[in-house]
């Protein structure tokens, strides 16, 4: 018989909870087993705790078990460009986006809304051929879930690459290893509401996982999360997907190899 | 300026959250400075992972910002009442509660409804002069939140009166001090879920906290908590004060010495 694991997530903000207009400090996930629970809470709380976006004066943390079979998903293939002004990193991001697939219209159309959605803790989601949005979610968002990369197995994959084990990266790939694993994924822009961090990154199937040093100004508290989708007959499935489908990202050198 | 206190609340559950149908395991609550919020969240998921009640497949710990000034609150004084049994628990319960104030009629009938309510995780409240339940929070009863103890101030107490400084007793106190200091309560009666923990207890202005050491059979899962309120001209706002008036229990042994 497998090993019951559990689903704990956290999220934490300040001035009141998220849904009476707090201000979104921090959100979290592990998947954990039952022994390991302490470990994962703590380290949630944390990084509730000790987040550069400020002192949350509302936190909230949960575990729950998962009935579901968890999707074990290979880590997406990585890239960094290094841009060296905040104007080079987004023209390099619409690139990108433009060469997984998204037409330069959509993409104009989903910058001109960044700015009004930079406070969401959840991702929005825009249709790739209009560059609308399509969720129902306002001020929330969609919040990815139900994702984990164990911690030894992320290390022999950083070490390997020569890729510094931080939790920033660990944690971004994660989601967007889980997020481009959905056929009616065409790609994701990212960039952190953390202010002290401004590399971002734009995630697809056909280009993986493209880090661009420079996206935002540091300080700049303002985030992005959009994922482009396409084809979408069941908007209320893919939501579904990205709240609920518990997945481990798990990566084998061998797989690796007998690609490249 | 005085330093910003938390309210820290747990609830876990067994085969799924309480809100669909789980099985209650524990809950507990703590007041807490910012500092000091890891060791109230870890002090509280402790207790969620080692209830007897069973290990929870669903907890939630969650701590806010209290913005009311808190109200300090004397003990209520204590008396433990030993039985023999659970029948001779249970009849000086019913005294107790008769001298408490609480009508014959309405104490049988409140006991009738006590099996019905006894996997509810919150208390009932039950009108003193009917024997009828009156809140409207049928699965789930009334919580009482927002309270607590500090434990330097809680040992002064048991120490002085000689009784052990158990978690139990400090909780049940804390509680059955804030329920019963509002003008509404006539009193309380009260055993624990705990298959482990027989003594339960009444309390009432008049009487204080009054332990009784035999109140159901070890191994029984089914707990009470019921408060019986009498002239209730506003049944919301006192559901609003028993969730929501942060209290601090505080003990100071001039004033005893005072009273006695």
């Amino acid at each position: 018989m497998q090993e019951n694991l559990f689903s704990v997530r956290m999220r934490a903000s300040k001035n009141g909870p998220h849904e009476q207009g707090g201000k979104h400090i921090s959100g979290g996930e592990h998947i954990s087993t039952y022994g390991n629970l302490k470990n994962a809470v703590n380290d949630l709380l944390e990084k509730a705790l000790s987040h550069s976006r400020g002192n949350p004066d509302f936190m909230q943390i949960q575990f729950e078990l998962i009935n579901d079979p968890i999707k074990s998903l290979r880590p997406l293939h990585t890239g960094t460009n290094t841009v060296v002004s905040v104007d080079e990193g987004q023209t390099v991001a619409r690139k990108l986006l433009e060469e997984s697939g998204v037409p330069r219209e959509s993409i104009q159309k989903a910058y001109e809304q960044v700015a009004e959605y930079s406070e969401l803790r959840g991702a929005i989601l825009v249709d790739v051929s209009s560059g609308v949005r399509m969720d129902d979610r306002s001020n929330r968002g969609v919040r990815v879930s139900r994702m984990d990369w164990r911690a030894a197995n992320f290390a022999k994959w950083a070490d390997h690459y020569k890729i510094p084990r931080g939790q920033k990266v660990k944690e971004a790939l994660t989601l967007a290893t889980k997020v481009s694993a959905h056929p009616a994924t065409v790609a994701e822009l990212c960039w952190s509401d953390d202010p002290e961090y401004t590399t971002g990154y734009v995630a697809s199937k056909k280009l993986g996982y493209q880090r661009i040093t420079n996206l935002k100004d540091y300080g700049d508290e303002r985030g992005c999360r959009i994922f482009f989708v396409d084809g979408l007959s069941d908007l209320q499935s893919y939501i579904r997907y990205l709240e609920k489908q518990p997945i481990f990202v798990q990566w084998r050198e061998e797989n690796d190899a007998r690609i490249n």
